[in-house]
């Protein structure tokens, strides 16, 4: 029933482990299904060489209740499903401890808009959450990572559609995306813009961000009503 | 009429993405038919793995006009022709985000000539132009981006066949030469000069330039009256 | 008779010497068989490329003898000896000279726990020794390496199935494991580790380690007695 | 007549190529025939992809004259045969730009002796020259910068077949051995020093060198009288 579902998942999967962004098994990605209520993930600490399409499990949206396969899903299951239940324009979400984007989250800060390559994504940084409260470290660590992403968004005001990236403090990066393949190239910009912001600040320290007008061209030719990039 | 461009443009596109210097569809390559007129460049926003030959759109240099071709040109191609128009020694243009380079563009710095590696192929600083005014981004963007460049070798009195980059601000590094590969070939050297000055400034802070004499030395043996690098 | 042990030494060796942690043959895996009281480890000094299964030798944990094979072991026999010796779980010991791990051991410095990546491994900054005293130079300094790593282990009150990596001030690298695979890992997980505290301070200065909460969370649920991460 | 000395440079040139130490043409290797009294050594400009064994000219070291081979050879000749003819013991000479050495020569530093992957190689920093005087620049340049890494030696009181490197300051390393394979390791390994010690003075800027004890026990013990590393 969930056949191409899972061929999807394990795809990307496959994809991600082959795109130099993770090492080992620091890393997943899910995809949903909005119309039968469920969501394909890599199952939880499975080395990416023998994984196979049927050992992805596929659970519910509503509970997180395992519905087809026989493994554990990924530990980081219940952020995805946050994110899901959130945000309802998602199709796929990617979460990895890539290596410029991880050391951002350890440092806790925002990635600053420095230049267009930023801009043609995004018209603002790169949001790091704040640190999770003790209190809700002890109590379900996965759904409260998924609310402090929601949190973030919601005090910077911020749309998920718009800002398809977060920064977990003190752990790494969330991404996602219209579907699987947007979540998965968002992860690899994601990587690719906090290299160029951590080399932009070691060759000019106190650099200021990119002015307000370019930002909003680079982005409105790519995103705006009268947009045009990319074909019609 | 145009297979050949469009097959030139086409294998020199798939180079670049095979080259390392970008990510996704961050970048272009244009080569130009000065008998015709026309240049062909990179469609926009196409993917490089789903691209065909046929796809490659092929433009009148007079108006920007497609005159071979269904797909919509690079977003940048205004700047290509700038770049054609104003330097008829110009045979293909490259542009790209490449990391270095563009961690540079966006710290809105030349690049110091700091070793013979810089001076074999220039002998002076790699330009990065001023930040674009708010009224010329209102405007007509990707021309004012190629009247950008040219000012800066203007201001800067640079001859466009001895310095072949320029890093426009903010944004990112464009590259050409005699022809599509020697345009393909500037990329690649850019970035390494880029990395090579970056690791030299934080090797030693405030590192002086490569003495006069040396630069002339190294420019000349290669690109002199007396040139002795290379084949006769 | 140690068929079965060389070709898992030698497998072991070649995955190194493919894994990028490694130049030329500063490197090295030694596997235990503890039923039989031998350690099959790389031959010293011999390139990867020539290396065959029956070069391997098998060494006597007991007193470091060739029980089979005709080629000299190792230079760092003696180390992995002591760490055998001391620490009966470890079923492997992995040495490299990698990067970044070097560049932290040259520094002589303990690797703060920055996020949950290391979190993830361990509960504590990964343990830089202290440089050897001379006479200890002057004396038997392979097995003085390996006193100063148990020594280290002793003086911070770590656990070696807990802490399975080490920096050898000055010089680089252990890591270890349950078998050679695990070892393995740890060495590529160290390395990952290192460049992303090295990345974090040039990012943020004094930078504060994570959060114990964060910590134990990370640790716990994937090596607690209630942990939850991989398949059952 | 020199067929199998053409052959070894080209295979070594193309090994350098493949090294990932170089771009495009930025570098080269000589192999000599001291029964002979011949260099060969890559022709100049040529790209790698087009070199072929026939294209390998062959110089005589008593005046660099071509004796074989139709092509103009390295513009880099003068300089090796002043290494050739100065020291006996050469029998191969690379030159590469590669990325760290050469921000390092650019930096004009002697690349200290922070750790034992580098005592296991030298018992010294890694030499960089002084930058060549004007006159000398307008003399015979290559002869001079032979003659610039000659003195370097003198100055110093190295041996080159102790120290096997050196930094052209403003310029790159040359690298040699008692082959040609050797010189190209050589080469390799400057690199990867040149990269750690990059690394280790960005952890802990005015990093102390290795002590005396460790560099003597970690150079003898593959170098000295009683040497123990690799086999017999």
């Amino acid at each position: 029933m969930y056949d191409e579902l899972k061929q999807l998942c394990y795809d990307l999967n496959m994809r991600l482990a082959a795109s130099g962004l993770i090492k080992q098994t620091f890393g997943n990605v899910s995809v949903v299904d909005r119309e039968h209520g469920v969501m394909a993930i890599k199952p939880s600490g499975v080395e990416y060489s023998k994984l196979r399409v049927e050992d992805i499990p596929v659970v519910a949206l509503a509970d997180g209740k395992v519905v087809d396969g026989t493994t554990r899903p990924s530990s980081d299951t219940n952020t995805h499903l946050v994110l899901y239940r959130t945000y309802p324009e998602l199709g796929g979400v990617v979460h990895t401890h890539s290596t410029f984007a991880t050391a951002w989250a350890q440092s806790a800060r925002d990635v600053p808009l420095y230049g267009t390559t930023h801009a043609d994504s995004m018209n603002c940084p790169i949001p790091c959450t704040e640190f999770m409260a003790d209190e809700r470290i002890q109590g379900d660590y996965e759904i409260e990572t998924g609310n402090q992403i929601v949190n973030a968004f919601t005090a910077k005001q911020l749309k998920p559609s718009e800002v398809q990236m977060v920064l977990v403090a003190g752990h790494g990066p969330f991404t996602w995306g219209k579907n699987g393949q947007a979540a998965l190239n968002n992860a690899e910009l994601l990587e690719e813009l906090c290299k160029m912001a951590f080399l932009t600040e070691q060759l000019r320290p106190n650099c200021p961000p990119l002015k307000a007008s370019l930002v909003r061209k680079h982005y409105e030719r790519k995103h705006g009503k009268n947009a045009y990039y990319g074909q019609k």
